[in-house]
């Protein structure tokens, strides 16, 4: 049952948050033996949370709009009560003193944490053993594998991801679940490891728009900043009588990593939302747009410039010091960012905001900007979580992303992917939500 | 013997960074029975180290202009090979997996880490058992306390700091050493345990100005940031033929925490320089100067409450979960910033914007901002780190502070602070420099 409707009953005192933890615990006993989504569970420490959810149900006073939520908090952010293992053996068996920042806004908005998600090592690395709720032989996508993965399959409503390149929108994408990576900077990262400062994000991924903007405004509640004061004040999504926003396709060389029928069934949605009166522009109708594109196409390999560079720290250690622990991808990268200057890693700062005024110029024509979440449905096997191409624009920009469940292609999900303006976030999700109710 | 005159016999070798750390470890041996500067020491891994920076130079191959510095990490920034205790029982015997950023920057220029230095619980809480090396009836300030007095007693060179109010200024200026607290954002606190993501800073506490900055640019070279940018091509000071700056005395109303003694001693240096030619302005001679004195009156309370409100990460889990060993001045700042709302703690942030703006304009009129470094001399009592009014308003503003330990009153030493502009902390520097050149 998606909290909406919980949540309504919750009020109403028709079902407790018990209640409904108890059909989330079933689909994990059901299905986690085949999934493999959780780093590790408490459920019975979500049975002490959802029974003082109730309590608080019972005395009309819960803590905020996600009291009684159960989610899951990707292994790579700490938490106190449950082991914090990065999906790295280096910190097998961690402890750390206290929740992340975001995990104790959660705990302080009532919701309930069944357990760890599994994440890729370090959420850059290898892959984890998570399959796809769609199809076992597929990946569930990287590297917040375990939480998209709950999600897709009902074990959790929603549940706490990182995106440095593609972590959120792709998994979310492969497995047909909402994907929201905010702005760079509204949601703290404060208990989080890092991959790379300039490009981590923390993120949501969810049931629905809805319970996404719960989840992520309870933690800027918690956490103000100048990147999220705009979006304190608004608490919940409301897209009714919301007008169509106007948009614009972002087509990139990426697109070439597409099947024609992926290709097909995303111009397919295009073309809908046309017919329902959405203005969609293509790069050849507006000069701008397509340079802009074009600038894009260099932003994957500068964008892994840059988290190379970063991963100096700590990564760097690791490989000097848990060199067998530590797999073949991160000593790459360590490798191709110790060999960047500190003047081209400057270039590359100089280079991002250069492109960000042009987009900041593109929207006083476009609303949003939209394009496929990732290159196509998920790929067979459980090694590749997928090419990271088509959603490191936004996380190399710090713009607002949000990846849609509303295409399918063949018997497996394929997200459409919108992405806004820095800390026009709340904005950017009315429009996906008046997009997601078009036919 | 100074850092300065050693590196120059390194290179000529006529001494080995092996010669230079036994005298280090001599004064440790001496002297630190009494001090009680280090949390922990590593006297044979420093000596592995300083082996190796031997090597090195006779190699002729230094690592950097820092190589054979023997140093002191204060004990809330992590260390893989030591433990990091933060002051705090909560964290007994913690052992991090990777040495915080500025640590691994330091390493990598072949510093010598000689130990740990002691920390006021968490660098805000209770005070740590450290004595002034000037009085050891009196506190050598906190919160970097054992960085302050490691450097002042000659058992380091210099060491790493962090400031939230006045923990680098502070005790630099009650131990008569240099104390540089930077731009907030030029230095990284990856890896260093926070107090207030508004407000902390990482910084340095040396024998010198030029040594200051050399551990500095170490660290700055490592990770450029937007804040560092301009300073990563300025690798030392040069003070020589370096202009007279303009400066204006900021006078607010924490000068009444000075006795008539102190007051008259820091007037005394400004005829001093008055009588080099350095132009010295006062508030009596510009109203815009004098206003802007007038708002930083209220700045040490707002500064208390952001922090506060910052605070309320990891801290309220401590004081919940771990209340015995949390000290009583932490719970008080927890339980304050707990009421602080939302839109109150981005009014603050805002207001901050508008004093540093009005500080941009005065800067177009003066290339500098002197005050007294602390309230006074060092208070009798190790409670009491004393009072962190003076040193506040360049945390709370972000901008670049520096201690320059040029007066004395009575056996103990009080600093001149000066404050620069943003980013503009090289500026700060030379300007420092050629101030302390003069008579």
């Amino acid at each position: 049952m998606k909290f909406e409707h919980a949540l309504a009953m919750f009020r109403q005192g028709t079902m407790t948050p018990r209640e409904y933890l108890e059909e989330f615990i079933a689909a994990v006993q059901e299905k986690e033996g085949r999934i493999k989504a959780f780093a590790c569970l408490d459920i019975e420490q979500a049975r002490l949370h959802a029974d003082a959810s109730t309590d608080r149900y019972r005395r009309q006073a819960p803590l905020s709009g996600i009291d009684g939520m159960p989610i899951g908090i990707k292994d790579i952010i700490d938490t106190a009560s449950l082991p914090t293992c990065m999906g790295s053996d280096i910190y097998r068996d961690w402890r750390p003193r206290a929740d992340a920042e975001a995990v104790d806004a959660l705990r302080s908005g009532g919701a309930v944490i069944l357990g760890k998600t599994r994440t890729t090592e370090f959420a850059i690395g290898r892959a984890t053993i998570t399959t796809n709720p769609h199809d076992a032989e597929r990946t569930p996508g990287g590297s917040s594998s375990g939480t998209a993965a709950g999600v897709a399959s009902g074990m959790i409503c929603a549940g706490l991801g990182t995106q440095t390149q593609g972590s959120i929108i792709r998994p979310a994408s492969y497995c047909g679940v909402v994907g929201y990576k905010p702005t760079w900077g509204v949601l703290p990262l404060h208990g989080v490891h890092p991959v790379s400062h300039s490009h981590d994000h923390l993120g949501v991924i969810a049931q629905s728009l809805d319970v996404a903007w719960a989840l992520a405004h309870c933690i800027m509640k918690y956490r103000p900043t100048k990147e999220n004061a705009p979006l304190i004040p608004l608490p919940s999504l409301g897209a009714e009588g919301h007008p169509l926003p106007r948009i614009a396709v972002l087509k990139t060389a990426g697109y070439k990593e597409l099947s024609e029928g992926e290709l097909g069934a995303f111009d397919e949605r295009m073309n809908r939302w046309r017919q329902s009166g959405v203005q969609v522009s293509g790069v050849d109708e507006h000069a701008e747009l397509a340079a802009f594109c074009g600038e894009l196409d260099g932003v994957p390999s500068l964008s892994t410039e840059m988290v190379a560079s970063d991963m100096r720290w700590p990564y760097s250690q690791y490989c000097k010091n848990f060199p067998a622990e530590t797999g073949e991808k991160i000593h790459g990268l360590v490798k191709q960012g110790l060999d960047i200057s500190a003047e081209r890693y400057l270039s590359l700062i100089e280079h991002r905001e250069k492109l960000l005024a042009r987009l900041e110029a593109l929207s006083t024509r476009y609303d949003a900007f939209v394009l496929p979440a990732a290159s196509g449905i998920a790929p067979l096997g459980l090694e590749n979580t997928g090419s990271r191409t088509l959603s490191v624009y936004g996380s190399f920009l710090g713009i607002p992303a949000v990846s849609l469940p509303l295409i399918t292609v063949g018997h497996m999900p394929l997200g459409v992917q919108l992405l806004g303006r820095r800390s026009k976030d709340h904005e950017l999700m009315c429009h996906a939500k008046r997009l997601a109710e078009l036919n």
